[in-house]
């Protein structure tokens, strides 16, 4: 018969052991803080009823969406009823929605699942990826101090990750939307390229940017609209000095005061909470999409990969599920895309292979001696150490390339002569080193140097 | 505009929250034990390519596959070419063989994911299911002492997912098959509906399994077919009686006295793991399906509660993937099928609510006193204790409500009184006292008692 190539399809994610060793201690990482901060775990079904998933979304949202049918309903023609999750929101929302009387408010999830888009296969497209959440949500309010909570965890997070120095970004929208309405633009695509231009202030001059405000075909702002936006947003420098340039603004609006007002509040909060500023800015010049977001919106970039855009983003929305239910539910949230994350840091080296979760091999140096091999692993395992015992009669070279191809550090070794003294031998295969541990210290032993 | 009526796809499992932690906490307690045991995690996209998951399978099987699609391919008519998994067996067997090169063999993996089957709704089953799977696969070969290693595995994980009693079954299907061979009963349906008789004989006495042996049309043995069988399968007491039983007999076929060969040196290697004999047994009747296994197999039950079936099954086969490679690769492994299992558990009354992962709940006495509460609950975060900040001002009853609701044990109170004193209050919300502590202390006391 003639073999299969295995494959996988396009746009999926499968990680040879070591790397997903590495994968899986980022998850463990992200879900611990999650957990520290106090986020309690929800998973929903990768596949929804499509009229319920779907509610909202069409034209191209729904065009990457995949459907999901059996082989029995294809065969009657039947239309499909299922739809794979195209983020963790939707299914969240209608979660929160569907057992509203049974959770508690304000209810603080965090949820780490794959999600599905039918994206044209290409580089750094993923069809199936990994995002990590957490939300609060709460019942008719949710006061502005829980979003000075989300940069406190985004910093935690990525601290422990250690992918190298980053900066957490916020912003009100309330202060955009604010600045927009005085200035009478009210076009919401003209208002996404205006704030489009303003973040090229990095990169631009002052000037050029006034100019391109000015003579770009959709946006053309007044000479004087263009100055007032630079004024306003191209500012930046420590929050102090942002709080105390937007209060100079004085700009008569209501919208515009309460996002400085609540801006006020997420930096006094911020600082409560420990997180030094060297770790965040304000940044009045991000928006996130102009639909969903109504507050409070951050965005994280790594000091050293500036390309890789932000990698950990969010904000304050005012109303979760109002397809499902009638009652008012504000939260915010942020979301790690952790497989777009993981690949970007693995092309920039940062992302290596782990050592293996097996902490220890026993091998085997003497067939005869197997019941002691079983006997050492048990203990080892009983006293918390990670074993693996190696049970086929291969020669010692064999089992310790084994153990160093697998990235085990430890290799538990005892002959006829070390069972005698009461000893094992175990072999540091990164150091190169080798130690004479009794027997009866070795799990101690082992648990000393693993640390 | 009219709301959507939330609801979840029949056969898919979602819990609140409370249920969703004793879930977690039993995925954690089985991912933990496989890893000490030096099993290496593993995940496999949720669906894979239609021509390489299906390669095998057809008829029946293939009907309860699902089909993936996304609207575009839908609208252009094409045929789907994704599918998504029903076990996390052949999503293994594709990834050893893709990437054998680059595998340390013995490849020891874990996988903990969802399969879905397009099953008919009905209670009991499931389009969504969790299974946790471990799997040694050798190149070549094998040794039989990896066999002994699967029911130490399994009494260490169900030893501490803490679900009552049970027991372990293993047999080994060379002796059923050498049996059989010996009796010249050599269709495998007869064989099926023997064992499944045969396995009666803990409901039946021996001469009803005698007669309905003879009687029972597709079975019809000759008296003396059906006194051998139960002369050998039939026994049952403690192992070394089994094997002592079974060396008795004496039989002369090859492959029965391999089975009895392979099944003394299990029992061997099992008692230098220190597996208790209170918690396995050799059980001759269980064959597992005929097709698959072909020298251990393995079941598991719950002893007062036996009409769960077999909770954790699995055995030995002797080509893992050879739809995709022509290397020879045996491999021995075992499954839980959690959410099964985990919906029983709670039918039985044994699953309950869990405790909240959440430890601490810093309320909110005195709104004043904000940024003291966000500085409290970073230090116990910093300290290792998970906790909650609860940021909305409303009355310490709510406050306690909630943290009652949500299950969180330690409710921390500081006052205005508190502070001057430089203490603050901890409510223990299930025994119903409070302690005054030191705010200093306060970490340490909370890690002591959470233990």
């Amino acid at each position: 018969m003639a073999l299969i190539t295995p494959r996988t399809p396009a746009g999926t994610m499968e990680l040879l052991p070591r790397r997903q060793i590495t994968f899986q201690r980022m998850l463990d990482t992200i879900r611990r803080n999650y957990e520290r901060f106090g986020f309690i775990p929800l998973e929903t079904p990768v596949f929804e009823v499509a009229d319920v998933l779907l509610s909202k979304s069409g034209g191209e949202t729904e065009k990457q969406v995949y459907f999901v049918q059996s082989t029995g309903a294809i065969e009657q023609g039947h239309k499909p009823d299922l739809a794979m999750r195209f983020d963790l929101t939707v299914p969240t929302a209608r979660y929160v929605a569907q057992y509203e009387r049974e959770l508690a408010f304000p209810f603080r999830r965090y949820q780490m699942q794959r999600v599905y888009r039918g994206e044209r296969a290409q580089k750094g497209r993923y069809r199936e990826f990994y995002q990590c959440d957490i939300d609060v949500i709460g019942k008719d309010s949710l006061p502005v101090a829980y979003d000075a909570e989300m940069p406190a965890v985004i910093y935690a997070v990525f601290t422990e990750l250690a992918v190298g120095p980053f900066q957490i970004n916020f912003n009100n929208r309330k202060i955009l939307l604010g600045m927009f309405e005085a200035l009478g633009v009210m076009d919401p695509v003209r208002r996404t390229l205006v704030l489009r231009q303003v973040d090229k202030l990095d990169k631009l001059s002052r000037e050029e940017v006034l100019g391109i405000l000015q003579t770009t075909e959709d946006i053309s702002l007044s000479a004087e609209q263009a100055v007032s936006v630079l004024d306003m947003i191209g500012f930046s420098g420590p929050s102090a000095d942002t709080l105390a340039h937007l209060n100079r603004l004085g700009l008569d609006n209501a919208l515009f005061k309460e996002g400085v007002d609540e801006l006020t509040q997420v930096v006094g909060a911020l600082k409560a909470f420990g997180v030094p500023e060297t770790h965040w800015r304000i940044n009045l010049a991000i928006a996130r999409g102009l639909d969903y977001y109504t507050g409070t919106v951050y965005e994280t970039f790594l000091t050293d990969h500036p390309s890789l855009g932000s990698v950990c983003s969010g904000g304050r929305y005012e109303n979760l599920a109002g397809l499902y239910t009638k009652s008012k539910l504000p939260g915010v949230g942020i979301s790690i895309g952790l497989t777009r994350l993981f690949y970007a840091l693995e092309q920039a080296g940062i992302v290596k292979d782990g050592d293996s979760s097996v902490q220890a091999l026993v091998t085997q140096f003497d067939p005869a001696l197997l019941t002691d091999y079983l006997s050492i692993g048990a203990e080892l395992r009983a006293a918390g150490v990670n074993t693996e015992i190696y049970l086929s009669p291969d020669k010692p070279a064999k089992q310790f390339k084994y153990a160093d191809k697998a990235g085990i550090r430890y290799a538990v070794i005892m002959g006829g002569d070390e069972k005698a003294k009461g000893e094992v031998l175990v072999k540091d295969m990164v150091a190169g080193s080798q130690n004479a541990v009794k027997r009866e210290e070795l799990a101690a032993w082992l648990k000393s140097v693993i640390g």
